[in-house]
């Protein structure tokens, strides 16, 4: 339905500006629910579970310099419960100073209560 | 349902016994079905649908050096018709030199006949 291709574009988009806004707490409400979380972080083994993924999320939004997200290419799929995103990390760092393209995946799950939760981040640096 | 799971873990080893026997026709097979289809090979950008997935995976069957996978850490998920598997693909070049490890994500919806289409592969090398 285009209704739940535009929601996972929406829940795509919360994590970029949740990435912005430096927002642990609003970073783990993203990742919360019933499924089991994984997350590759670029040049990252793969970590998961709830407590190292978000232990990661913690560290990068604490400690990171301010990065800044222009997210081109998305494209949703969804397939009944769950839906994924491809897409364009175009990351400014601070001063506008261009950081380079990460091609991203974004795994999403429906939660009872209609909402899309993050189940999964695997991104990677193009090779320029 | 643990049969799922193991159809979803035997459809992911299948990728990489057809990517070792370097066979593009059966390579094909795999990733043929309803599914829009994606690739992001290792560093580089996101490809989308048959023709450019299928011809860059012709590309390294033909071209790249012979290379052995073997495949550790596998978790399979399965929400409904959808699964992806998160595993290290730790590859092995010709005369078994070790040629470092990947982090992958394998996407996989399920055909009309229950068995398992590849619909993404995300691989980015783990930084030593």
């Amino acid at each position: 339905m285009a209704a739940d291709h535009d929601a996972v574009l929406a829940a795509n988009q919360a994590l970029y500006d949740t990435f912005e806004a430096r927002d642990p707490a609003a970073m783990e409400a993203l990742w919360t629910g019933d499924g089991d979380i994984f997350c590759t972080h670029p040049g990252w083994p793969t970590l998961h579970g709830d407590e190292a993924v978000l232990r990661s999320w913690r560290s990068l939004l604490t400690n990171a310099q301010h990065l800044q997200f222009i997210v081109t290419n998305e494209r949703a799929f969804v397939v009944g419960d769950a839906a994924w995103v491809t897409c364009d990390e175009n990351i400014l760092a601070d001063g506008g100073a261009a950081g380079g393209t990460v091609a991203a995946l974004n795994l999403f799950r429906r939660r009872a209560d209609g909402t899309w939760q993050v189940v999964g981040h695997h991104g990677s640096p193009v090779a320029r």
